[in-house]
Protein backbone atom coordinates (compact mmCIF):
# COMPACT_ATOMS: atom_id res chain seq x y z
CA UNK A 1 0.00 0.00 0.00
CA UNK A 2 0.93 3.46 -0.42
CA UNK A 3 -0.32 7.03 0.75
CA UNK A 4 0.92 10.09 -1.23
CA UNK A 5 0.50 13.33 0.70
CA UNK A 6 2.22 17.40 -0.26
CA UNK A 7 3.12 20.20 1.36
CA UNK A 8 -0.46 22.11 0.72
CA UNK A 9 -2.76 19.60 2.56
CA UNK A 10 -3.63 17.32 0.18
CA UNK A 11 -3.94 13.74 -0.48
CA UNK A 12 -2.19 12.61 -4.28
CA UNK A 13 -2.37 9.15 -6.18
CA UNK A 14 1.23 7.96 -6.30
CA UNK A 15 0.23 5.70 -9.01
CA UNK A 16 0.30 9.24 -11.15
CA UNK A 17 2.64 11.19 -12.26
CA UNK A 18 3.35 14.14 -9.98
CA UNK A 19 6.79 15.43 -11.21
CA UNK A 20 7.40 17.83 -14.14
CA UNK A 21 10.26 16.61 -15.97
CA UNK A 22 12.16 20.13 -15.09
CA UNK A 23 11.84 19.29 -12.00
CA UNK A 24 15.47 19.76 -10.48
CA UNK A 25 15.23 16.94 -8.00
CA UNK A 26 14.87 14.49 -10.89
CA UNK A 27 17.38 16.61 -13.38
CA UNK A 28 19.51 17.28 -11.22
CA UNK A 29 19.24 14.98 -7.93
CA UNK A 30 18.80 18.57 -6.32
CA UNK A 31 17.05 18.07 -3.07
CA UNK A 32 16.83 16.18 0.12
CA UNK A 33 15.48 13.54 1.55
CA UNK A 34 14.16 11.48 4.95
CA UNK A 35 13.30 8.02 5.77
CA UNK A 36 10.68 7.75 8.82
CA UNK A 37 9.89 4.60 10.55
CA UNK A 38 6.45 4.25 11.37
CA UNK A 39 4.95 1.78 13.86
CA UNK A 40 1.33 1.80 14.82
CA UNK A 41 0.57 5.15 13.69
CA UNK A 42 3.28 6.76 15.54
CA UNK A 43 6.28 8.07 13.28
CA UNK A 44 9.81 7.47 15.07
CA UNK A 45 12.36 10.01 15.82
CA UNK A 46 10.00 12.73 13.69
CA UNK A 47 11.70 15.81 15.39
CA UNK A 48 15.29 14.59 14.72
CA UNK A 49 14.39 13.71 11.24
CA UNK A 50 12.87 16.71 10.36
CA UNK A 51 15.81 18.63 12.08
CA UNK A 52 17.93 16.71 9.44
CA UNK A 53 15.75 17.74 6.89
CA UNK A 54 16.08 21.19 7.89
CA UNK A 55 20.07 20.60 7.96
CA UNK A 56 20.68 18.81 4.78
CA UNK A 57 18.67 21.58 3.22
CA UNK A 58 20.55 24.44 4.47
CA UNK A 59 23.99 22.22 3.27
CA UNK A 60 22.06 22.39 -0.32
CA UNK A 61 20.76 26.57 -0.21
CA UNK A 62 17.36 25.17 0.01
CA UNK A 63 14.72 27.27 1.32
CA UNK A 64 14.27 26.39 4.82
CA UNK A 65 11.17 23.13 5.22
CA UNK A 66 8.00 24.23 6.33
CA UNK A 67 8.19 22.09 9.01
CA UNK A 68 4.35 22.24 9.53
CA UNK A 69 3.23 21.32 6.06
CA UNK A 70 5.92 18.44 6.31
CA UNK A 71 4.09 17.73 10.08
CA UNK A 72 0.66 18.01 8.19
CA UNK A 73 1.53 15.88 5.06
CA UNK A 74 2.95 12.88 7.67
CA UNK A 75 -0.46 13.36 9.58
CA UNK A 76 -2.00 13.16 6.23
CA UNK A 77 -0.62 9.95 5.47
CA UNK A 78 -1.12 8.36 8.81
CA UNK A 79 -4.65 9.43 8.83
CA UNK A 80 -5.21 7.70 5.19
CA UNK A 81 -3.34 4.52 5.91
CA UNK A 82 -5.08 1.14 5.97
CA UNK A 83 -1.93 -1.29 5.41
CA UNK A 84 0.00 -2.86 7.73
CA UNK A 85 1.76 -2.23 11.42
CA UNK A 86 4.78 -0.48 10.34
CA UNK A 87 5.34 2.32 7.18
CA UNK A 88 8.47 3.39 5.36
CA UNK A 89 7.46 7.07 5.20
CA UNK A 90 9.74 9.52 2.86
CA UNK A 91 9.84 13.08 3.11
CA UNK A 92 11.04 14.14 0.09
CA UNK A 93 12.14 18.08 -0.82
CA UNK A 94 13.35 19.44 -4.09
CA UNK A 95 14.56 23.14 -5.78
CA UNK A 96 11.18 22.90 -7.68
CA UNK A 97 10.93 23.34 -11.17
CA UNK A 98 13.58 25.22 -13.59
CA UNK A 99 12.44 28.85 -14.55
CA UNK A 100 9.89 28.87 -12.39
CA UNK A 101 9.66 31.06 -9.14
CA UNK A 102 11.31 28.87 -6.66
CA UNK A 103 8.81 27.15 -4.91
CA UNK A 104 10.38 23.81 -3.56
CA UNK A 105 8.87 20.67 -4.18
CA UNK A 106 8.19 18.69 -1.34
CA UNK A 107 5.70 15.43 -0.49
CA UNK A 108 5.63 12.48 2.22
CA UNK A 109 5.34 8.93 0.37
CA UNK A 110 4.08 6.32 2.74
CA UNK A 111 4.93 2.34 1.92
CA UNK A 112 4.92 -0.85 3.06
CA UNK A 113 8.23 -2.24 4.38
CA UNK A 114 9.55 -4.74 1.58
CA UNK A 115 9.95 -8.35 2.77
CA UNK A 116 13.64 -7.79 1.69
CA UNK A 117 14.47 -5.74 4.60
CA UNK A 118 11.82 -7.60 6.88
CA UNK A 119 14.31 -10.35 6.09
CA UNK A 120 17.34 -8.93 6.69
CA UNK A 121 16.16 -7.47 9.85
CA UNK A 122 15.62 -11.02 11.13
CA UNK A 123 18.52 -12.84 9.41
CA UNK A 124 21.15 -10.32 9.40
CA UNK A 125 23.06 -9.40 6.25
CA UNK A 126 26.49 -10.04 4.66
CA UNK A 127 28.55 -7.10 3.67
CA UNK A 128 31.44 -5.90 2.03
CA UNK A 129 33.50 -2.79 2.63
CA UNK A 130 33.87 -0.33 -0.15
CA UNK A 131 36.03 2.55 -0.32
CA UNK A 132 34.17 6.29 -0.13
CA UNK A 133 37.20 8.00 -1.98
CA UNK A 134 37.17 10.22 0.75
CA UNK A 135 39.59 11.33 3.25
CA UNK A 136 39.08 12.66 7.06
CA UNK A 137 38.96 16.74 6.91
CA UNK A 138 37.44 16.53 3.32
CA UNK A 139 34.27 17.51 4.76
CA UNK A 140 35.25 20.61 6.55
CA UNK A 141 37.72 21.69 3.53
CA UNK A 142 35.12 21.06 0.82
CA UNK A 143 31.44 21.90 1.57
CA UNK A 144 30.13 21.98 -1.79
CA UNK A 145 30.47 18.48 -1.67
CA UNK A 146 28.00 18.05 0.42
CA UNK A 147 29.21 15.36 2.95
CA UNK A 148 26.71 14.69 5.41
CA UNK A 149 23.84 16.26 3.38
CA UNK A 150 20.99 13.65 2.51
CA UNK A 151 20.31 14.46 -0.96
CA UNK A 152 19.03 12.81 -3.40
CA UNK A 153 21.97 12.40 -5.47
CA UNK A 154 22.06 8.60 -4.26
CA UNK A 155 23.46 7.37 -7.44
CA UNK A 156 26.79 6.23 -5.78
CA UNK A 157 24.79 4.86 -2.70
CA UNK A 158 23.07 2.77 -5.17
CA UNK A 159 25.80 1.50 -7.64
CA UNK A 160 27.55 0.53 -4.20
CA UNK A 161 24.38 -1.88 -3.42
CA UNK A 162 24.65 -3.39 -6.75
CA UNK A 163 28.71 -4.00 -6.50
CA UNK A 164 27.76 -5.21 -3.23
CA UNK A 165 25.61 -7.83 -4.77
CA UNK A 166 27.63 -8.82 -7.05
CA UNK A 167 30.08 -9.89 -4.54
CA UNK A 168 27.65 -11.99 -2.83
CA UNK A 169 26.59 -9.19 -0.48
CA UNK A 170 23.73 -7.57 0.68
CA UNK A 171 24.84 -4.17 1.84
CA UNK A 172 28.06 -1.87 2.01
CA UNK A 173 30.27 -0.87 4.68
CA UNK A 174 31.91 2.55 3.40
CA UNK A 175 35.47 2.84 4.33
CA UNK A 176 38.19 5.70 3.60
CA UNK A 177 40.84 5.33 1.54
CA UNK A 178 43.20 4.08 4.18
CA UNK A 179 40.86 1.63 5.87
CA UNK A 180 38.72 4.21 8.23
CA UNK A 181 35.01 2.79 8.67
CA UNK A 182 32.40 5.37 7.47
CA UNK A 183 28.44 4.42 7.48
CA UNK A 184 26.32 2.05 4.97
CA UNK A 185 24.68 3.74 1.68
CA UNK A 186 21.41 4.14 3.56
CA UNK A 187 22.77 3.03 6.87
CA UNK A 188 24.63 4.11 10.21
CA UNK A 189 27.63 1.72 11.36
CA UNK A 190 27.49 0.51 15.26
CA UNK A 191 29.97 -1.85 16.18
CA UNK A 192 29.52 -3.82 19.56
CA UNK A 193 32.18 -4.81 21.97
CA UNK A 194 31.73 -5.63 25.99
CA UNK A 195 29.17 -3.07 26.81
CA UNK A 196 30.49 -0.47 24.71
CA UNK A 197 28.20 0.67 21.47
CA UNK A 198 31.04 2.88 18.79
CA UNK A 199 29.98 4.35 16.09
CA UNK A 200 31.95 6.59 13.58
CA UNK A 201 32.12 10.33 14.02
CA UNK A 202 29.90 12.35 11.29
CA UNK A 203 33.24 14.57 10.88
CA UNK A 204 34.42 12.57 8.86
CA UNK A 205 31.83 13.74 6.26
CA UNK A 206 29.05 10.77 7.07
CA UNK A 207 25.25 11.18 7.98
CA UNK A 208 24.63 11.44 11.64
CA UNK A 209 22.19 8.66 12.29
CA UNK A 210 18.91 9.24 13.95
CA UNK A 211 18.37 5.48 14.95
CA UNK A 212 22.12 5.46 16.26
CA UNK A 213 21.17 7.93 17.79
CA UNK A 214 18.18 6.35 19.83
CA UNK A 215 19.81 3.30 20.46
CA UNK A 216 22.91 5.32 22.06
CA UNK A 217 19.77 7.21 24.19
CA UNK A 218 18.55 3.60 25.25
CA UNK A 219 21.73 1.85 25.74
CA UNK A 220 23.21 4.59 27.75
CA UNK A 221 19.99 4.91 29.74
CA UNK A 222 21.39 0.70 30.64
CA UNK A 223 24.34 1.41 31.65
CA UNK A 224 25.90 0.97 28.20
CA UNK A 225 29.36 3.00 27.51
CA UNK A 226 28.66 4.75 23.94
CA UNK A 227 31.35 6.52 21.90
CA UNK A 228 31.71 8.12 18.61
CA UNK A 229 35.56 7.74 17.37
CA UNK A 230 37.10 6.44 13.80
CA UNK A 231 36.74 2.96 13.41
CA UNK A 232 39.63 0.95 11.67
CA UNK A 233 38.29 -2.13 9.26
CA UNK A 234 40.56 -4.24 11.68
CA UNK A 235 38.24 -3.60 14.78
CA UNK A 236 35.07 -4.46 12.97
CA UNK A 237 36.31 -8.29 12.84
CA UNK A 238 37.38 -8.21 16.41
CA UNK A 239 34.11 -6.86 17.83
CA UNK A 240 31.40 -8.74 19.33
CA UNK A 241 28.76 -7.43 16.75
CA UNK A 242 28.96 -5.54 13.92
CA UNK A 243 25.39 -3.52 13.14
CA UNK A 244 23.77 -1.46 10.07
CA UNK A 245 21.27 0.57 11.58
CA UNK A 246 18.86 2.89 10.09
CA UNK A 247 14.85 3.51 10.33
CA UNK A 248 13.74 0.92 8.16
CA UNK A 249 15.99 -1.48 8.89
CA UNK A 250 16.49 -1.14 12.67
CA UNK A 251 19.30 -2.66 14.11
CA UNK A 252 20.16 -4.97 11.37
CA UNK A 253 23.41 -7.58 11.92
CA UNK A 254 26.17 -8.30 9.72
CA UNK A 255 27.05 -11.99 9.48
CA UNK A 256 29.50 -11.54 7.59
CA UNK A 257 31.96 -9.05 5.66
CA UNK A 258 34.51 -9.14 3.32
CA UNK A 259 33.42 -13.34 3.20
CA UNK A 260 34.71 -13.45 6.19
CA UNK A 261 32.25 -14.92 9.11
CA UNK A 262 31.73 -12.32 12.39
CA UNK A 263 31.43 -13.87 15.80
CA UNK A 264 27.95 -15.01 16.29
CA UNK A 265 25.84 -12.09 17.66
CA UNK A 266 22.39 -13.26 17.42
CA UNK A 267 22.01 -12.76 21.05
CA UNK A 268 23.23 -9.34 21.25
CA UNK A 269 21.74 -8.36 18.66
CA UNK A 270 17.92 -9.35 20.01
CA UNK A 271 19.81 -7.37 23.28
CA UNK A 272 20.11 -4.28 21.03
CA UNK A 273 17.09 -4.85 19.33
CA UNK A 274 15.05 -4.64 22.52
CA UNK A 275 17.27 -1.99 24.28
CA UNK A 276 15.92 -0.12 20.72
CA UNK A 277 12.48 -0.77 21.10
CA UNK A 278 12.71 0.33 24.47
CA UNK A 279 13.27 3.55 23.39
CA UNK A 280 9.54 3.84 22.45
CA UNK B 1 9.69 27.17 -25.74
CA UNK B 2 9.84 23.94 -24.98
CA UNK B 3 9.44 20.02 -26.34
CA UNK B 4 9.00 16.97 -24.67
CA UNK B 5 8.84 13.96 -26.54
CA UNK B 6 8.63 9.79 -24.96
CA UNK B 7 10.62 6.88 -25.93
CA UNK B 8 7.25 5.77 -27.15
CA UNK B 9 7.63 8.29 -29.88
CA UNK B 10 4.30 10.68 -28.50
CA UNK B 11 4.89 14.42 -27.58
CA UNK B 12 4.27 15.61 -24.28
CA UNK B 13 2.87 18.47 -22.17
CA UNK B 14 6.41 19.86 -20.23
CA UNK B 15 4.67 22.00 -18.37
CA UNK B 16 2.24 18.87 -17.05
CA UNK B 17 3.48 16.02 -14.90
CA UNK B 18 4.88 12.95 -16.12
CA UNK B 19 7.18 11.85 -13.48
CA UNK B 20 5.63 9.35 -10.48
CA UNK B 21 7.44 10.09 -7.28
CA UNK B 22 8.73 6.65 -6.45
CA UNK B 23 10.76 7.37 -10.03
CA UNK B 24 14.24 6.34 -9.61
CA UNK B 25 15.33 9.14 -11.14
CA UNK B 26 14.16 11.35 -8.32
CA UNK B 27 14.46 9.54 -5.55
CA UNK B 28 18.19 8.49 -5.69
CA UNK B 29 19.19 10.43 -8.35
CA UNK B 30 19.40 6.85 -10.01
CA UNK B 31 19.61 7.87 -13.79
CA UNK B 32 21.69 9.69 -16.75
CA UNK B 33 21.58 12.11 -19.24
CA UNK B 34 22.75 14.10 -22.42
CA UNK B 35 22.76 17.62 -23.30
CA UNK B 36 22.94 18.54 -26.98
CA UNK B 37 23.04 21.27 -28.47
CA UNK B 38 21.11 22.02 -31.83
CA UNK B 39 21.85 24.39 -34.33
CA UNK B 40 19.33 24.71 -37.15
CA UNK B 41 17.64 21.76 -36.96
CA UNK B 42 20.72 19.81 -36.70
CA UNK B 43 21.83 17.84 -33.25
CA UNK B 44 25.46 18.38 -33.19
CA UNK B 45 27.98 15.45 -31.86
CA UNK B 46 24.18 13.00 -31.69
CA UNK B 47 26.12 9.76 -32.05
CA UNK B 48 28.59 10.57 -29.29
CA UNK B 49 26.02 11.61 -27.20
CA UNK B 50 24.72 8.63 -27.53
CA UNK B 51 27.28 7.10 -27.17
CA UNK B 52 28.31 8.73 -23.71
CA UNK B 53 24.49 7.80 -22.68
CA UNK B 54 24.70 4.49 -23.50
CA UNK B 55 28.57 4.58 -21.49
CA UNK B 56 26.72 5.89 -18.52
CA UNK B 57 23.79 3.32 -18.34
CA UNK B 58 26.31 0.97 -18.61
CA UNK B 59 28.35 2.16 -15.41
CA UNK B 60 24.86 2.12 -13.70
CA UNK B 61 23.95 -0.89 -14.60
CA UNK B 62 21.04 0.25 -16.53
CA UNK B 63 19.27 -1.52 -19.46
CA UNK B 64 20.85 -0.46 -22.44
CA UNK B 65 19.20 2.60 -23.83
CA UNK B 66 16.63 2.06 -27.28
CA UNK B 67 18.91 4.38 -29.43
CA UNK B 68 16.98 3.96 -32.19
CA UNK B 69 13.76 5.06 -29.31
CA UNK B 70 15.64 7.98 -28.30
CA UNK B 71 16.58 9.04 -31.81
CA UNK B 72 13.18 9.08 -32.95
CA UNK B 73 12.36 11.33 -29.69
CA UNK B 74 15.10 13.73 -30.81
CA UNK B 75 13.49 14.01 -34.38
CA UNK B 76 9.92 14.44 -32.58
CA UNK B 77 11.25 17.47 -30.85
CA UNK B 78 13.11 18.64 -33.82
CA UNK B 79 10.27 18.24 -36.01
CA UNK B 80 7.54 19.98 -33.47
CA UNK B 81 10.57 22.94 -32.70
CA UNK B 82 9.64 26.45 -33.69
CA UNK B 83 11.39 28.65 -31.65
CA UNK B 84 15.26 30.27 -32.41
CA UNK B 85 17.82 28.32 -34.35
CA UNK B 86 19.44 27.01 -31.04
CA UNK B 87 17.82 24.69 -29.19
CA UNK B 88 19.42 22.59 -25.79
CA UNK B 89 18.20 19.36 -26.22
CA UNK B 90 18.53 17.23 -22.65
CA UNK B 91 17.97 13.14 -22.88
CA UNK B 92 17.10 11.90 -19.63
CA UNK B 93 17.00 8.02 -18.88
CA UNK B 94 16.19 6.73 -15.40
CA UNK B 95 15.99 3.20 -13.50
CA UNK B 96 12.03 3.68 -13.75
CA UNK B 97 9.34 2.81 -11.11
CA UNK B 98 9.98 1.29 -7.80
CA UNK B 99 8.65 -2.35 -7.52
CA UNK B 100 7.67 -1.53 -11.56
CA UNK B 101 8.55 -3.99 -14.44
CA UNK B 102 11.91 -3.13 -15.04
CA UNK B 103 11.21 -0.62 -17.57
CA UNK B 104 13.32 3.02 -17.60
CA UNK B 105 12.32 6.24 -17.75
CA UNK B 106 13.30 8.05 -20.91
CA UNK B 107 12.86 11.51 -22.85
CA UNK B 108 13.89 14.21 -24.71
CA UNK B 109 13.05 17.71 -23.79
CA UNK B 110 13.98 20.45 -25.57
CA UNK B 111 14.67 23.97 -23.98
CA UNK B 112 15.58 27.57 -25.16
CA UNK B 113 19.26 28.39 -24.41
CA UNK B 114 19.39 30.61 -21.40
CA UNK B 115 20.34 34.23 -21.71
CA UNK B 116 22.79 33.60 -18.79
CA UNK B 117 24.73 31.03 -21.43
CA UNK B 118 24.44 33.53 -24.72
CA UNK B 119 26.08 35.94 -22.01
CA UNK B 120 29.00 33.80 -20.76
CA UNK B 121 29.67 32.74 -24.06
CA UNK B 122 30.16 36.08 -25.47
CA UNK B 123 32.13 37.77 -22.68
CA UNK B 124 33.21 34.73 -20.30
CA UNK B 125 33.22 33.99 -17.15
CA UNK B 126 35.09 34.25 -13.96
CA UNK B 127 36.08 31.02 -12.44
CA UNK B 128 37.13 29.34 -9.26
CA UNK B 129 39.40 26.18 -8.46
CA UNK B 130 37.42 24.30 -5.92
CA UNK B 131 38.86 20.84 -4.78
CA UNK B 132 36.70 17.53 -6.14
CA UNK B 133 38.14 15.56 -2.87
CA UNK B 134 38.87 12.82 -5.75
CA UNK B 135 43.13 11.63 -6.31
CA UNK B 136 43.88 9.88 -9.12
CA UNK B 137 43.81 6.16 -9.81
CA UNK B 138 40.18 6.08 -7.79
CA UNK B 139 38.26 6.03 -10.89
CA UNK B 140 39.17 2.31 -12.07
CA UNK B 141 39.95 1.06 -8.08
CA UNK B 142 35.90 2.48 -6.95
CA UNK B 143 34.18 2.27 -10.19
CA UNK B 144 30.88 2.27 -8.06
CA UNK B 145 31.54 5.79 -6.75
CA UNK B 146 30.42 6.53 -10.77
CA UNK B 147 33.70 8.73 -11.68
CA UNK B 148 32.75 9.60 -15.65
CA UNK B 149 28.93 8.60 -15.78
CA UNK B 150 26.86 11.65 -16.64
CA UNK B 151 24.57 10.44 -13.87
CA UNK B 152 21.51 12.35 -12.63
CA UNK B 153 23.11 12.87 -9.28
CA UNK B 154 24.61 16.42 -9.65
CA UNK B 155 23.74 18.20 -6.38
CA UNK B 156 27.73 18.66 -6.11
CA UNK B 157 27.88 20.02 -9.13
CA UNK B 158 25.26 22.46 -8.48
CA UNK B 159 26.08 23.38 -5.17
CA UNK B 160 29.65 23.82 -6.38
CA UNK B 161 28.26 26.78 -8.79
CA UNK B 162 26.46 27.87 -5.78
CA UNK B 163 30.07 27.98 -3.94
CA UNK B 164 31.58 29.71 -7.04
CA UNK B 165 28.48 32.64 -6.85
CA UNK B 166 29.40 33.66 -3.22
CA UNK B 167 33.09 33.62 -4.52
CA UNK B 168 31.59 36.56 -7.14
CA UNK B 169 32.04 33.57 -9.93
CA UNK B 170 30.37 32.03 -12.42
CA UNK B 171 31.44 28.30 -12.97
CA UNK B 172 34.28 25.74 -11.59
CA UNK B 173 37.46 24.48 -12.03
CA UNK B 174 37.26 21.27 -9.95
CA UNK B 175 40.77 19.99 -9.24
CA UNK B 176 42.46 17.17 -7.47
CA UNK B 177 43.49 17.76 -3.71
CA UNK B 178 46.41 18.38 -5.00
CA UNK B 179 46.23 20.63 -7.66
CA UNK B 180 45.67 18.44 -11.19
CA UNK B 181 42.75 20.81 -12.55
CA UNK B 182 40.17 17.98 -13.48
CA UNK B 183 36.78 19.70 -15.29
CA UNK B 184 34.05 21.94 -14.59
CA UNK B 185 30.83 20.94 -12.74
CA UNK B 186 29.13 20.71 -16.49
CA UNK B 187 31.86 21.11 -18.78
CA UNK B 188 35.17 20.03 -20.04
CA UNK B 189 38.44 22.53 -19.50
CA UNK B 190 40.88 23.17 -22.13
CA UNK B 191 43.88 25.47 -22.34
CA UNK B 192 45.68 26.71 -25.50
CA UNK B 193 49.59 27.84 -25.36
CA UNK B 194 51.15 28.33 -28.88
CA UNK B 195 49.44 26.47 -31.36
CA UNK B 196 48.76 23.75 -28.70
CA UNK B 197 45.22 22.63 -26.83
CA UNK B 198 45.27 20.28 -24.28
CA UNK B 199 42.75 19.15 -21.61
CA UNK B 200 42.70 16.62 -18.80
CA UNK B 201 42.35 12.63 -19.02
CA UNK B 202 39.16 10.90 -18.68
CA UNK B 203 41.13 8.43 -16.51
CA UNK B 204 41.53 10.83 -13.70
CA UNK B 205 37.50 10.12 -13.30
CA UNK B 206 36.11 12.82 -15.34
CA UNK B 207 33.72 13.28 -17.90
CA UNK B 208 35.24 12.68 -21.54
CA UNK B 209 34.08 15.66 -23.43
CA UNK B 210 31.47 15.38 -26.71
CA UNK B 211 32.74 19.36 -27.33
CA UNK B 212 36.19 18.93 -26.45
CA UNK B 213 36.36 16.47 -28.92
CA UNK B 214 35.32 18.09 -31.98
CA UNK B 215 37.32 20.98 -31.04
CA UNK B 216 40.26 18.64 -30.90
CA UNK B 217 39.43 17.12 -34.50
CA UNK B 218 38.94 20.41 -35.62
CA UNK B 219 42.41 22.01 -34.29
CA UNK B 220 43.80 19.47 -35.45
CA UNK B 221 42.91 19.05 -38.90
CA UNK B 222 44.12 23.20 -38.75
CA UNK B 223 48.19 22.23 -37.61
CA UNK B 224 47.36 22.20 -33.97
CA UNK B 225 48.78 20.13 -31.47
CA UNK B 226 46.09 18.32 -29.57
CA UNK B 227 47.33 16.84 -25.87
CA UNK B 228 45.58 14.94 -23.43
CA UNK B 229 47.58 14.97 -20.08
CA UNK B 230 47.28 16.40 -16.53
CA UNK B 231 47.27 20.00 -15.91
CA UNK B 232 48.57 21.76 -12.70
CA UNK B 233 46.28 24.70 -12.07
CA UNK B 234 49.64 26.47 -11.85
CA UNK B 235 49.99 26.00 -15.58
CA UNK B 236 46.29 27.72 -16.15
CA UNK B 237 48.03 30.87 -15.24
CA UNK B 238 51.05 30.93 -17.89
CA UNK B 239 48.67 29.56 -20.78
CA UNK B 240 47.46 31.86 -23.35
CA UNK B 241 43.61 30.67 -22.75
CA UNK B 242 41.98 28.39 -20.77
CA UNK B 243 38.03 27.52 -21.92
CA UNK B 244 35.34 25.76 -19.93
CA UNK B 245 33.64 23.73 -23.27
CA UNK B 246 30.27 22.19 -23.44
CA UNK B 247 27.54 21.73 -26.06
CA UNK B 248 25.47 24.13 -24.90
CA UNK B 249 27.91 27.11 -23.61
CA UNK B 250 29.97 25.88 -26.65
CA UNK B 251 33.85 27.21 -25.73
CA UNK B 252 33.77 30.24 -23.19
CA UNK B 253 36.70 31.94 -22.14
CA UNK B 254 37.81 31.97 -18.65
CA UNK B 255 39.29 35.45 -18.02
CA UNK B 256 39.86 35.43 -14.48
CA UNK B 257 40.56 32.58 -12.07
CA UNK B 258 40.64 32.59 -8.59
CA UNK B 259 40.30 36.32 -8.65
CA UNK B 260 42.83 37.15 -11.02
CA UNK B 261 42.69 38.26 -14.38
CA UNK B 262 44.03 35.42 -16.82
CA UNK B 263 45.94 36.92 -20.02
CA UNK B 264 43.63 38.55 -22.72
CA UNK B 265 42.21 35.83 -24.27
CA UNK B 266 39.32 37.46 -26.76
CA UNK B 267 41.15 37.06 -30.05
CA UNK B 268 41.96 33.15 -29.29
CA UNK B 269 38.68 32.57 -27.74
CA UNK B 270 37.07 34.13 -31.75
CA UNK B 271 39.96 31.59 -33.58
CA UNK B 272 38.90 28.43 -31.28
CA UNK B 273 35.07 29.26 -31.92
CA UNK B 274 35.74 29.64 -35.45
CA UNK B 275 37.61 26.10 -35.63
CA UNK B 276 34.71 24.39 -33.35
CA UNK B 277 32.21 25.80 -35.80
CA UNK B 278 34.26 24.68 -38.63
CA UNK B 279 32.75 21.10 -37.59
CA UNK B 280 29.57 22.03 -38.54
Amino acid sequence: MRVLALLDGTLADPDAPLIRVDDFGLMRGDGVFETILVVGGTPRELAPHLDRLARSAAMLDLPEPDRAAFERAVDLVLTNWTGGAEVALKLVYTRGVEGGDGTPTGFALGMDISPKVMAQRAEGIAAVTLDRGIEPGLMDRAPWLLLGAKSLSYAVNMAAIREAERRGAAEVVFTTSSGSVLEGPTSTLVMARGRTLTTPPAELGILPGTTQAALFRAAEREGWAVEVRPVDVAELYAADGVFLVSSVRKITRVHTLDGKALPDAADLHARLADLYESEY
